[in-house]
């Protein structure tokens, strides 16, 4: 009765509709990939929205920190399944651009866009730099541990493709274990820095924990089987329509990925509530990068064919890096006005343009 | 009768006789290049003066944002009519080492000497760190923009440079949508962000508007003229007086173009208006970046032999991004005394060291 | 008597008892050099606990600002003594490595383990971001110094070499300039800008300076002589022990030379005086840097087989650069937490990780 509320009050969710459809359109004609690909984009976006409202629910009970905590991890949850799918498979390329492009769309896209869309409602927002800080030095260090390997395997012969291995294990655990002192740190010792600057919650359209929590769990389990179809069909639709696959890989698959969290975080945007839309941007660009990306190096050598080590492509690094550094030069205020998100909107569209643009061969 | 009275108080103006001298000069010995060179910069710098006594006059009866921009814009309309010229005779290397040499010099030499003038006479300064660190955030990513053709067209064959090609000008349409935007949210929507944090003017030594804006124009088109002459002796006068060729795009026209704005900047920061000389260094270093290169890729298309792109000297990006980081830095604060001016003026010596250094093969 | 109250205190000093059996090992077996590296170490780090005592007794007296330097001085007196005998020896890539790592040692592990120290025993703790953030800029400003030789003169042929050496001669002096200038900026001119945030000082475990000075100066010549004994054996013990001689180079001696610094600041920031902690980490990473650094390459011209410039390999050059950045962004703020120092520690990790594992041709 409350999902007939909902889907009465809001006209995204009818989407709800192409969820049966891209499955039986799979089962029947799993050859026609662009139709497939829009079917399964069309399917994610009512998804995204449910879990926007079921997660506010959720934050609104239990503090913006670990409610962005928990939106982060269970829209991660979803990049985490389409990513040991790719592993399963062997597309080891596909796995990492799809790792980078998440950190550079979540701290460029989806930072951007909240502020610019929250921006045109209101006309200053404040957020907590604290948590906004720590989130960025964090995601800083990730870029770093990320970029060591790359710099310095990219010389090598043989030996340096089983030091890269070595390497990227020990950073692997490394990461992981600075990350859980991160949630040590945020949720248990120092968790008075992490409050909200601004908590006004609507709350009438808050759904009770009975029925969000099992909102949650089922939506995320719909929306990564729907994910799998998209990542399954996105690389032959991609040819079909002529974009490069650095450009699938970095934008199209990290923007569907995200679609549940930029839902969310644009929705809080907009009822200022900034400090959620930063905590679910940032925080998963930081779970990305500290949490993913190592789980994935580990599960690679259980699942796949070959382990999968932390070189990336160059060009890659240099781009997380620069969206580290502008996510901190933008956000450093704690204040934020539209033209803050046109700025990194644009250095995403300078990425995206270049992407777009490449050569095939590169 | 104004003029005379400023003539008789300012003796920098007597300098003025060297405009006139100029013209006779490049009239009656156009091969005397070392003279021309000499002659040109000596007549460079009383304009310059006029131009800044004007421009405070006005910046002083329309608040400091739109009289730094209003500088600003003059300054570089100077910098632009060089540039254009220069592309008209296919001299695309000096474009591009002006453009950079131009960041550089203002976001370093100009600001960096600013702060070590304004210290030296006052013992600590403010100024409003908004706008500041708001252009901060535009160069260094503008310089971003400057830097992703670079740095994947290198790699490139014949493809490669089609690619940078449309890249560059896709990027260029890119900044000047993303400039145009910045000017209407700090002239418009959130002018009252960009306020000084303190404004004393000596209201006895300004001009009124109706002398103030036509000595601004017809000061810049004479700046324009003589900069035309400078540039034409100064890659001859600079081999026979032993400067690299990479000394002069960088250092030397970067300076000479950017007098008028010196000394207004110099002249603030004395007066402890060090708000206007922000404004007017890092205000023209952003305008360079994200106005006026893009405007020298547009306008190749049209007078130059060859269109322009986006592709720099690698070493040339770096300092740009250098130059923007230290900037912000040093800056972070709205606060100055004059080892901050030390520092800024510390890295553009090091990049004119091994500017002058530079073997003539690079 | 005071020294007899002293070890009867602090169970440390105990292993003072090691300097004299250095000495008398090296005299009677000077080729067991695993054995005279573990003794020498063990020597060195009750002196380096007498030194933090000395030198909170000078500082306590003189203010923190003289007191950190002054400790810095002593600390970095040792690195130098160090590193000119190692040029003496013609080994210029142990000096490099050695300037590299004391620059990342200070800014990541001492600055980072002193922020962990300090956070486990004070919930929160204040330093005085002034003093802080200029020692950032200073210590980003050099790293940009040593970097341009590397960068430009890598490309290079016979008239590089010389390029790089004329190059390094110049930003020697100006670096040595510019550090002069900060010194009369933090104690002549601005000197009210860098007074302590909290200063709470034990006045009863205090020495008379007529005490803590002459054992400042003793203990500095005893750490000094017993450092060449590491020196000398460290290389040999690491090959035996089976280390790489880049982690030698800028793990190993890098920590060890700093010893007697880092119990200062480690013991500084346990008693929340971690403004003293901070002036003395990062006063020591702008010190090696700018006045140690250049020093050398001077006195490589009188002592050395041939002059050292100051060309590094890039990867250290690339870690100076992140250490930099990494310990202005974890000490933006003026405030600390246990979890700031296991950022910095995790950045020093990869580091040194990274080093360990690399294959031996590197």
């Amino acid at each position: 009765m409350l999902f007939l509320h909902e889907i009465r009050r809001n006209p995204l969710l009818w989407l709800l509709i192409f969820v049966p459809v891209v499955f039986v359109a799979e089962m029947r004609k799993p050859e026609a990939h662009v139709i497939l690909f829009f079917l399964s984009v069309l399917a994610i976006v009512p998804l995204a929205a449910l879990l926007s409202l079921a997660t506010e629910s959720v934050a609104a009970k239990t503090g913006d920190s670990i409610g962005g905590l928990l939106n982060a991890t269970l829209g991660n949850l979803t990049e985490l399944v389409i990513a040991l799918a790719a592993l399963r498979a062997g597309q080891i390329m596909l796995v990492k651009a799809s790792i980078v492009g998440a950190i550079v769309s979540n701290s460029l896209f989806m930072l951007g866009a909240s502020f610019l869309l929250g921006g045109l409602k209101h006309h200053t927002q404040e957020f907590n730099p604290v948590n906004a800080h720590l989130q960025m030095t964090q995601l800083f260090l990730a870029s770093i541990a990320l970029l060591v390997p790359s710099a310095i395997g990219g010389a090598g012969a043989v030996t340096a493709s089983q030091f890269t291995q070595h390497l990227s294990l020990c950073l692997s655990i490394l990461l992981l274990t600075t990350y859980g002192l991160g949630l040590l740190f945020s949720l248990k010792t120092h968790r008075e820095f992490f409050g909200s600057a601004v908590t006004e919650v609507n709350e009438e359209s808050l759904w009770p924990l009975s029925v969000a929590l099992p909102t949650l769990a089922v939506v995320t389990v719909l929306v990564a089987l729907i994910s799998e179809v998209f990542v399954d069909s996105v690389q032959k639709a991609a040819l079909t329509l002529g974009m490069s696959s650095a450009f699938v890989g970095f934008i199209v698959v990290a923007l569907v990925g995200a679609a549940a969290e930029m839902t969310a975080a644009f929705s809080a945007a907009r009822k200022n509530r900034l400090d959620l839309s930063v905590s679910i941007a940032m925080g998963s660009a930081v779970q990305i990068a500290m949490f993913v990306a190592p789980v994935l190096i580990l599960a690679s050598y259980v699942i796949a064919p070959t382990p999968m080590n932390l070189q990336f492509w160059p060009g890659s690094i240099v781009m997380a890096l620069i969206a580290a550094i502008s996510a901190t030069l933008v956000t450093n205020s704690g204040k934020s006005a539209w033209f803050n998100g046109v700025l990194l909107l644009t250095v995403y569209l300078i990425f995206a343009i270049t992407l777009y643009l490449l050569p095939p061969s590169s």
